[in-house]
């Protein structure tokens, strides 16, 4: 069964964005949505995610011999755990790196920042420990890997996670300038 | 009623600059303009400036259940003190950077900086400083959240706040490769 | 002969990506792929990869007076070497940084740079030690000049090189921001 | 009389191209290039490189109230001096950065840059010494200012000004990461 196509539209449109600003590499980072008619979607294992189309995006339980991303687990417990309506994996790189300078969770300077994330953004060791994290917070970074953000819808989880790398760039460039 | 066709397709391409540009996080600032025939139009609170649509911008006065953003105020403050013909906010990664560094206001070294803004681009503490510190200088910085930039048009306010985030680059580059 | 309109397409799109990505220098890099029905297209020297046509790509053997990139023979050598069915040579800037920063070998420290790069990038002095360097692993860097990674086609060469210069980034501002 | 619509062409992809890369901000940085028929087009002032159109380039001598780049004494100076087919003026960050920071000529330490650029790019002090500097030089940079290349076309210009950033990216990074 074909992935609905305003699901299919949103995946195209979020992930594009995700790309042009540099929040992914290639063929890295991953998308799902909940359906309003129930079920999940999510980007098939090695998508491109400034490239998506139907070939790439797959219903869970309707594989049909697509293979779902291979953090398809975290989604899932992320849903289970936080009740999002969908969910954005990417790689933002100043936030990566903070990730591995500090022990500590991230901590915003920006306005934006805080207005959008609070005073801190938690950093966990470990994918198993990311639904756990988010049912406090609306993103969290696995230290060393990524972002994991969840939204009511796509463009929700979108913002939390470009507000996150704008945060994280702020907070490094600080950090050097001193 | 709608915002006239020529108000809305130039905030969408001055929004569509300012994203490809890194200037604005996905749903971060703001854009507003007078129309020749009275009024104010400004973007929707949460819309994403590289996507705006007829449903995200709206004429003040005739939200017809839209939410003007959140800045509105700061925007009108600006009109009355400065008499702008548009208003850009953006977040400059850069300058807000210097700005959380330096107790001083921000001094160009390159010459396009210097021929556009001056010796210096006032750093205030507040939003509710902006519309002052805009009746002396084109654009303003609001420390740790951004910038405020009026212009006869949206191109001229764009023009100051792109050539901000340059000259704020040049001085970070400068200042950390010392 | 002109080539296949498939092969263009994908060297089109591959290329674009790559500029998109500031992966190379508006003429930098070059592109080769493996036909199914044999022989191998290449860009031509000189070629944007950014704006590839028909006039600047060229299958081996029927050049019809258009020239292939200066890199033929370091591609030819990485198809008898490794066996590929596609090689993408960039400029990733932080990449080559950290080549000319250090001795050894980059070692990426992101989950996902582990994953597709495992614990080292080699780096060569010279790019006749690539395709000697590519039997082994899926991307190497010429010291001080760039990466040439192999893949089963365009778009695997392609994520190699896009997780390098991601890897990269992440490693320098670790590096730096201590 | 308007612009021939080939010359239209080259300065608006060449703009775009500019733009896309980060080397002008939304209204710095200008283009010219000699005509087969004779005479010089240039950009207007003001114009915005990244969206060209027929209002926004001039043909001199036939300006019929537009008005040229006030860079146009430079590209006239340049074209007698080195009879270039074509002109580009940027600002490329972190080459401007260089500048500022040194008092030598930047070297590239890059193979790409060290092929095109050789084993210097000139700094001078000061527009009015860019084009006896491009007498021997395809490129130079005018300290705290930008870059002016010269080409056969347009197209040979912007290579020269994509290849110094990037020589100039990796050199400022050799330079903060040691």
């Amino acid at each position: 069964m074909p992935v609905p196509v305003e699901a299919l539209r949103e995946l195209q449109r979020v992930g594009r964005l995700l790309w042009e600003a540099g929040l992914v590499s290639s063929h890295g980072g991953n998308l799902s949505l909940r359906l309003p008619e129930g079920g999940v979607v999510i980007t098939c294992h090695g998508a491109m995610l400034g490239r998506l189309d139907e070939d790439t995006v797959v219903a869970l339980g309707q594989e049909e011999g697509r293979e779902p991303s291979s953090d398809t687990d975290v989604h899932r417990a992320i849903y289970e755990a936080a009740g999002a309506g969908a969910v954005v994996h990417a790689h933002p790189r100043h936030a990566i790196a903070l990730s591995l300078l500090a022990d500590n969770d991230l901590e915003p300077l920006d306005l934006e920042g805080r207005h959008y994330l609070g005073k801190r953004v938690p950093v966990v060791d470990g994918r198993e420990h990311v639904a756990e994290a988010l049912r406090d917070f609306p993103i969290a970074l696995v230290r060393g890997h990524g972002s994991y953000a969840r939204g009511r819808d796509l463009w929700e989880a979108l913002l939390y996670t470009s507000v996150l790398e704008e945060s994280a760039h702020v907070l490094y460039l600080v950090r050097t300038g001193r």
